[in-house]
């Protein structure tokens, strides 16, 4: 199984073209569309979705994600293994979130042109590069074969939370449409304090939340601190709008410290 | 066969993460989109929609649909069993219309966390309780292993056409692109007037329409009234737009009566 | 495997409905949606975008597209076999240009009725005669079971490059985001001059552009001719928009004369 992941969009032929070329490698590939209306060229919002999606698909599915504007660029073209799942995509941080969630075991350049499609375009890698790697992966080729191991993934801010002391440093990837606060601090990041009680710091101002399990936990209008069904740190304000109360945004930083 | 309706959009992971969920318990599951672009809450849209579709889905199709503004209250989730495929959704109607067409046998609430994700978030039921069921059903667990069977589903009033004397009450489903008039009202309501003629009462005026079988048979700009391909009452005027004449528009009232 | 190309849009159950339809014929076939954010009634870029596409998907593939301004009049409904694929739809010229491509080897109008829904209606010949059909093709019914051999398949402007001297005369197809331009020119037209020159007339101007291979091989913002992925003269200006420069657009005559 392959899904797919893009900021393409769904009137030009581009994700029909990736599909061809996967079916033509192999043609009883199960295709699955993420979502290919990520906004143009948002690595953020990329990483976001495809880390929330990944969490619900399959042991063994290969992910294929590409919002790539460093395309013809020396940026690399990679494939991640994890415990559950290989990610095929430009080396920008689009991958890494979803990744990390799952646990990396190794990480693979692609390099090796007989799993590209014979003439490679200075635009569409997704196409020329990527879609034949992903189809070769769903077909079961090893992903040592693919080129040489690496060690030095690209880890954008968003994939790159901070320790401090006691504390983690994260960012917001995504305001839902409730107005809860997704941060990229995971469930391996955090430090789950038996205090169930977490310090949360945002735009300058302190807060003292229950760390929780479910929203109903909460009395309405009161903050919560919870893991989310995407595997990340949430902080939600029941019945209310957490993000607006705050200002909060994407990209601002967050400082959790157990208390 | 699992079909898939919603007014989740294509841009979030939503849809993504119920079609991972289904495949996961049941990596075979064919999946067809019906549509995802939905009004946001609109379920009389969502209703129409489904049941304009699933007319043209072969024997023993799942159809899972979420409109679902009322998630997390004390709205009932159910699988209504029709003469010809299963419907998964919310009780408020989005599913009644379609199961209504193909004849319903049973309808049963959705209890047994057995066919459930372990947590059920409070807001995302398409993912944590109708996803499993379809998947579930469609890999052939019995309708009335996942709850108590139900007499009393919830019919708005766009599922409930009035019979009084002669006639028939209904409502407006939807217009079309050629200002056709859908109705709610289906093959099996209609009493069928061997004359071939029908009285329309719509916005204060009263239509005597021809009651026939395609637009072919009527003169350029005269109102013709007949089943569409949906299976349900239209109210057409060949080569004009009959909805903008009237000034209809979805949800106004209809009443039908047999000349 | 069948893909579908239309500009029914997402929103609405068509694109489903013609799924279902193929799916109760069919039911394993494997469907691919090209795209269905086609222009409304834009057959030039819905020609454009099959062509692309289909260059990508393996042998044997049915192509289904419908972009049916004429829908209900006297334009014929065919299928046209290639050295490669089978293309369904009306005959408007929306899969010529496809099919010129590929190498056509016969075309027949669709006029069995076997192959068809019982009730035509007049207004959705994607749903009731398309769909269908490429079901059968797609089950293995051959080809010319569908009705009589044609040989007069309407060519529109676009799908006519026309040959004056050692001249090609042909139009502008497609503008890309990176403003380079496709014209409807394909490889097997082009006569390739062993000096490796172009002329291009555009605009009442005059280029004289290298005929080359790849982006990479001519000086930022120096303008090249070369064959784009999809198969068709392209012409574009490293780094820079040429579409702009020269304000060109779709339906633009352009003229190419080895030097």
């Amino acid at each position: 199984m392959i899904t797919l992941t893009s900021d393409f969009g769904l009137k030009d032929p581009y994700v029909a073209e990736m599909k061809g070329v996967i079916l033509t490698i192999d043609p009883k590939a199960k295709l699955i569309d993420i979502s290919h209306e990520v906004e143009k060229f948002n690595i953020r919002m990329a990483a976001f979705t495809l880390a929330s999606a990944a969490t619900y698909f399959p042991e063994g599915t290969i992910h294929l994600a590409v919002v790539d504007p460093g395309v013809g660029t020396e940026r690399r073209a990679i494939l991640i293994q994890t415990e559950k799942s290989i990610f095929v995509g430009p080396d920008n941080g689009i991958l890494i979130l979803a990744a990390q969630n799952q646990g990396i075991k190794h990480a693979y350049r692609l390099t090796n042109q007989a799993f590209m499609l014979p003439k490679i375009s200075g635009t569409f890698h997704g196409r020329d590069v990527f879609a034949p790697a992903a189809a070769h992966l769903d077909k079961g080729t090893a992903p040592d074969k693919f080129g040489p191991e690496i060690n030095d993934l690209i880890k954008p801010e968003f994939a790159a939370v901070k320790k401090t002391g006691g504390s983690l440093i994260g960012e917001i990837m995504h305001i839902d449409s409730f107005g809860n606060i997704i941060t990229n601090i995971n469930e391996k990041d955090l430090i789950r304090n038996p205090a169930e009680k977490v310090n949360v710091d945002l735009h300058g101002e302190s807060l003292k939340l229950t760390f929780g399990k479910t929203y109903g936990q909460t009395k309405p209008k009161e903050p919560i601190a919870l893991i989310g069904s995407h595997g990340f740190l949430e902080i939600a304000l029941n019945q209310s709008n957490v993000a607006e109360k705050f200002q909060a945004k994407p990209g601002d930083k967050i400082v959790v410290t157990p208390v």
